[in-house]
Order: structure tokens, then sequence, then C-alpha cells
């Protein structure tokens, strides 16, 4: 007989503090760097982001509270269900035990919520009325939609045109929560308004995005309007690690002792990070965990990527900051999974990366697709398009697992559902799509931008 | 401080039993009645459903076990929470307490599942390797479809052209979890033909779609295919009632000792009477609870339509069931709420509803998207418009309490999310929807076919 499907918490053991792995990452982080090549101080951000934030991205403490109203906000969905896949093992016929953590039952589909009710609640906090922000296929702007709401903000949203275009749901579903979203490059700001001078018919990008929705919050006259990102900072992962603390009481729960492998998808690197990062504290403390980031095999960020010292955005407008990145011009191929197009990542998993505490692990889409259907077959949840990559990844380590004979357990997150996502599943079916690598010499011309700038340290 | 926000179940409490009504319901059910007028045996249905779900459908028996393999599948995503909807309080100032069962977070996005895979598996179990449905805007094809998928059998969903055209991704849910999904009216059945010689333009209807779903099932030569409904029938309600049953223990759990109102919107009624059955159980020994059943005032099944003896389907292919009814060829108005825009109801919410244990009330499209945006903006989920009814009416119920200063308790199941269902509310926004009253004598029109039919005693 089988044991516990899924594995939930009461609202009472949801954890009360976010991890903060800064406190013990090894070596020593590279620091933001402004335009003259010296670190950042926190006063240089101001404009962009409200203090409390700025406080949590340069933070070395180990453990921070989570407010109350913040709890009161994750209720909503929290804490998320850890399901064991019985019907996955099954049609793989692996010893393998494999959980995955199912961030995708919040009201916005995916995890990226966990850190949008938090960000929206210190900008209110610090008196901030409303946040822009970019978003690509539009689950951090329908994140960041739905947490405005909640508290009464305006949110605008800068969406790259070729999502606005194809993607209208997502834009629904933004305008439901009372945002306002339009499409990127705009005409509302300078950074738009140069690149639709130079290329008028451009699909637009994350980068140029993210340039606008700077632009529009440091040149509000108010003073009340602030940016919001929805990964790669400090602070967002902080944000998100409430997915990895609640995998780990869940295991406890059910008496789950040793986790083998702990697989994330990666694009900037927050539902990863959110998962892995209380894990990757078990290894620093001597635990041996297989810690892996999938990144699609288009969008080679930490397999193939320079460490290097790059913008997040097109326009140049955010400090350097030291990552794995494909160069912020980087224009990936036209794959499916939205979300894990950015040209770089979190610092902090780039670090992690660099000190062997992570394996990245790169997967093209045609075997993410695969994953993905089966997954729904068995387990019944469509996933998105990034998150099947956490799945492929899966599928892979249970398959060696059965090789081997191994008892392995593997916990993934299943970062977000599909449902605004089918068309994709649709070219699937019909043949339409393929696996895209990007090409050595691309790779050398994207990276070719990074060449003039300060160069981090290992 | 606040109490509880979401009370969750364990699997270990979840209902290991449905509740059957007609063991408790005062006054004799109109049989079912076969092409001669008399009560059709269990060996009328045997082409159309496999006898074990004939036996349910026909049971008198109070309490029936869910076999452990249906747990299974349930356990995927349920126990579903019970939501305390404090935002929605604070926003409406009432001293009612609301609470919302979240039926949403299941694969499909709605209850239907509930129901899917029990009929699924008493099928499999029958030795049937294929179901044959109908859909409207497409909830239940696509519950069919992942169930199905879970039990490695085939489906064939009959989907109304009109949303087939329309509402594309409902079809692309179903193919990825492998169903067949076509337009009904179909070139496939000799009812599509039919109908399409006559009107070659018409949009199809949820009756004529039964019609083809039941002629593919029975004219199936290899016997090992069978017809599967999504609502109405006594055995998919008897499946819904573990929505009521997790809800009166996860009240019990909070010490919440009387519930003043149960609401839910109704259709072919299962997702209402999945919720309110158990508590109609407390009222019929005596407890004092007001149970409303909300049906679109476009579309009034329960509020206006005779209680008449009448077929579930345009072909008549189906018996005659006693039901409050608009006429097999009724043709609704172009609201947005497609799950409930059927011209019949359940036969036992029929009854219950002559015995005044269930209180229906009609609701237009505005008041209900403006009801869906106020709870997407407070508690955060996207109603599906059918649900948006619910919602509607417990605001209602909330606005009451306040005017008489009663701390009311107010449970409403939300039967689904609506992220398939985007375009009405970009509609709503657009101030392109308005209300549909039904004429008198479009009401007179329609009912007029029922003339001829034997007549249900009350």
């Amino acid at each position: 007989m089988r044991k516990q499907t899924k594995i939930t918490l009461d609202e009472k053991e949801m954890p009360r503090q976010w991890y903060n792995i800064a406190a013990d990452l090894p070596g020593t982080m590279n620091p933001p760097l402004g335009p003259d090549g010296n670190p950042i101080g926190p006063e240089m951000l101001a404009p962009v982001f409200p203090m409390n934030l700025i406080e949590q991205e340069v933070s070395q403490e180990r453990w921070i509270d989570i407010p109350e109203k913040v709890l009161e906000m994750l209720y909503l969905w929290r804490p998320t269900p850890l399901v064991r896949a019985y019907n996955l093992e099954k049609a793989l016929g692996t010893p393998a035990r494999i959980y995955y953590k199912n961030e995708s039952v919040s009201p916005a589909g995916s995890h990226k919520p966990n850190t949008a009710v938090a960000q929206a609640y210190y900008n209110k906090e610090f008196g901030i009325k409303k946040l822009t922000t970019e978003t690509g296929a539009g689950q951090w702007g329908s994140a960041l939609a739905f947490a405005t709401s909640l508290l009464g903000m305006e949110c605008k949203v800068f969406m790259v045109r070729v999502s606005f275009d194809q993607k209208p749901f997502r834009k629904m579903m933004m305008r439901t929560w009372g945002a306002n979203c339009i499409a990127s490059p705009s005409m509302e700001t300078q950074a738009g308004r140069d690149i639709l001078e130079k290329y008028p018919d451009t699909p637009g990008s994350l980068g140029i995005a993210i340039s606008e929705a700077i632009e529009a919050a440091v040149t509000d006259k108010t003073g009340q309007t602030r940016y919001s990102l929805g990964s790669v900072l400090n602070h967002v992962i902080l944000h998100q690690t409430i997915i990895g603390l609640e995998t780990k009481k869940q295991l406890a729960k059910i008496d789950e002792k040793k986790v083998d492998v702990v697989i994330g998808c990666a694009g900037g690197g927050s539902n990863f990070a959110g998962l892995a990062f209380p894990f990757v504290l078990d290894k620093i403390n001597g635990a041996e965990i297989d810690v892996v980031a999938v990144e699609p095999a288009s969008c080679p960020t930490l397999t193939r990527a320079p460490f290097a010292y790059d913008h997040g955005d097109v326009a140049k407008m955010t400090p350097l900051m030291a990552m794995h990145t494909l160069g912020h011009n980087f224009i990936p191929p036209p794959i499916h999974a939205g979300g894990l197009r950015y040209h770089g990542i979190s610092p902090l998993i780039s670090h992690a990366v660099n000190h062997d505490l992570i394996r990245p692990e790169a997967i093209h889409q045609m075997e993410c697709y695969d994953a993905a259907v089966k997954f729904a077959r068995t387990e019944g949840i469509i996933p998105a398009p990034e998150t099947s990559h956490a799945i492929a990844s899966a599928i892979r380590e249970a398959n060696k697992a059965k090789e081997e004979g191994k008892e392995k357990v593997i916990v993934f997150n299943f970062s977000g559902h599909g449902l605004m996502d089918l068309v994709g599943y649709d070219k699937f079916f019909n043949g339409e799509l393929s696996d895209h690598s990007l090409p050595e010499e691309d790779l050398a011309k994207f990276t070719e931008i990074l060449k003039g700038y300060p160069v981090p340290t290992r």
C-alpha cells in the first residue's frame, strides 16, 4: 500500500523566517559596481528600490523575519503541497522516490507571488504607491499585479512586445488584477523611444523592458514610484527560500531523512534558489547532495557563458553585477520557456556554481516537452515550459537511479503550471518545435561586449 | 490578530465515503422514463454506462465507500483548502464570516475531476477502454481527459462548436492529456450529420453534443466504449459530495459550529450539490440553513422553468427525467458562464427545491463579473464565470448581514478558476458585456415542447 501522496503543512507550521545564504557562502562575493567601477553604496539604489529592500539586498544576517502582514498574504495559498510522484515513478519503473514541490497552486500559477507580496509590502511600508516592472512571458508581471491589488497599490508592467502580442491572456490577468500592462519597447520612456527609432519592428526583450521599467520608476516626479524585479537579486531569492524551508519540514514530517538530488529550472534563478538554497546550506555543512540548476541548452548561461561583470539590462541602467552572463545584448533563440531566456543569472547562484555547490545542466526543449507531457499524463498537472526543464532533469536522475538500482530521493521544484502556455504544447504535438543550440560564434559575438568591463574574482 | 486563513486537511482526514442524499430526501423521486413512458430498468442504461455506475445511480444507500484507487487519484489535489475570505470581508465591511471551498486547485482547475476520476475508475473496472463525452466551455471535457490519462484509457470529447472555435485553450489541455477533442455537431454521428444538414452554420449546443457522445458510445462495435456525463445524474452528484463532507470537517476543525448560508452556482448542479447536500442533510435533520443555488438570470432553470419530464439532449437519446427544465431545444443567450447554460438541472436538486430544502436565486452577469473582479482583487484568485455567480450571491448575503448587523457564517463553493476564461473579463472591462433576461414569450416557446410528455408529481 502507498504511503502519503501529498504532504501538507498547516499555516502554523509555515516558516516564520527567510534564509539568507549570503551569511554562509564560502569565499567573498564580488560587489555590484557603479558607473565609475567602484562598489555601489545603498544610497545609489535608493531611487530604484525602497531602503528596507536595499537593506535586505546587502544583508549578511542568516535568518530574516517574515512580517506578519506578508505571512497573511502568503497564507492565501501557502504552505504549498509537497507531492510524491508515485505515478511518474511507476511509469519510469524507477526505484527512486520523486517529490515535487507544487508552487503552481498560487493565484498567479507560479512561485513568483512569494516575492511579489513581500516586495509590494516593503514598498508600501516605505510609503511607495506605485510599482513598475517588466515581464517576459508574463509570469512575473501577473504575480506583481496580484500582489499590488491585494495591497491597493498601482502597478505598471512593461511586457516584451512579442509576448504582449502573442500571449494576450497574461495581459488580461494583469488587467483583472487592476494593473496597467503595455508593450515594450514603448514610447513612454527614453529607452523605449531610442530602441524604436533604431529598430521600429523589434520584438523587444527582457533587457529592454527592464530599462524602461527602471526609467519609469526613477523619473516619476512624485517620488512615490519604485521598481520591482522578479528574479536575480539577493532579496528576491531570499523571499523564495520559503519554498525550500517548507520542503525540508515536509520531508521531515514523513521521515524522509536523506535527499540525494535537488532540482530546479533556472532563468534568473529565483525558483531554483528558493528550493535549493536551504539544501545548499546542508551541503555547506557537509551533506552529500547533488544540487542541479537546469537551463535551456539554447540559453546556456551557467553551462557555457563566462563569469563576468555585466549589466542586467540593455540600456545599462543597472549596476554591473558579477554573474554568468551571455552579454546584455543577448538575443535568445525562439524557445517557449520565456522565463528562462534572460542573459544573466543571480550573482548568488553564479558564486555557488563557481564554488561547486551547484551543478548546472543544460537540456534541449524537445526533451523538456517530452518530459512535460509524461508528467501531465501521469501526475495530472500541465507544467509551464520553464518547469519542464526541472522535470526533464528529474527523469534523467530517476532513470540513472534505475540503471544503478539505487533508491535515490529526488526533489524538484514544480515552479508553475502551463495553462497560459498551451500554444507551445500544441506546436509540440504538431511537430513544429525543434532544438536550438547556441553556436560557438554567436556566444563569442554576444559576450564580446563584456571585454571592457572589470573582471570579477572567482 | 487573525485566526487561521486557510484550513487544510491531511490526506488521512479525507472522507472515505460519499454521501447519497437519495436515502434522505422526503417524498418520492419521479423515476426516469423510457420511450414507452414506463420507468426504465438498469439494463436499459447498460449500453451507455457500466453496471457499477448504474448501481450507484439508483442506489438508496446513504454512504458509499470510495475505492482506494479513486482515493489515490483524489490525493493528487485533495483535500482542497477551505479559505476564510478575510480580505473580501474587510472590503465589504461585513460582520459575516465568509469561507470559500477552493476547488480550483485541481489539475483541470475545477471541481469536475472529483467525478471524472471516479467515473473513469468504475468504467475501467468494468472492462471499458474508451469514454466519450460532451463539453461546453471545456471544463468537463478537460477533467475527463485528465482522468482517463491517469488510467491509460482513451477519451473522445465532443465540444460545442462555438466554444471549440473561440476557446482553443481547453482543447489544447485535452490534447495534452491525450484526449481526442472534436467540434460538435460533427460528421461522425447520425445526430451530428442530421443537425448539420438542417443547420450547416449552427454554433452547436450542449444538448446536441450529448446526443453525439451517447451515439458514439452505444454504436461502438467493440462494446468497450461507454459514455460519461459531467453533471445532472445522481452518481455524478454523489462523487461531488466529497466537497461538502470535507468542508464540514474543516469547519469543525476551527470550531465553527453553525453555518447560516451555503451557496453554489448551479448549471447541471454538480458543484452546488457537492457542497450543499451534506448540509441539506443537516437541514433535513432540523438545522436552520439557507441553502442557495445560484443560476444566471438568462438561463433561469430553477427560478422560472417548469418542473417537468424532459430529455437531457436534443436528439432525445436520454431517458425522460423529472426536473426543472427550459426545454431540450432551449438556446441560451450568449452569456459567458458556459457551464451554466444547460436547459435542465439535476433531478435530485429539482426535487429538493420542490421540497423547500434549497432556495434558487437568479443573478445577472454584470453583477457576477463585478463580484468576480472584487474577489480577484481581494482574495487573489480569478474566478471562472460560473463561480462568479456564487460569489455574487455570497456578497449579497454578506451585505445583508451588514445591514442586519449579524455575524452570519457564509460558505460558498469556489468551483473553478477563470484562467481559461479571461476573454470574458476583457470584454467586461471593455464595456462589451450586458445583461440578458429571458423574455416570457421565449420561455413559453421553449417549454412548449414539454406538453406532450408525462407529468411528474411534485
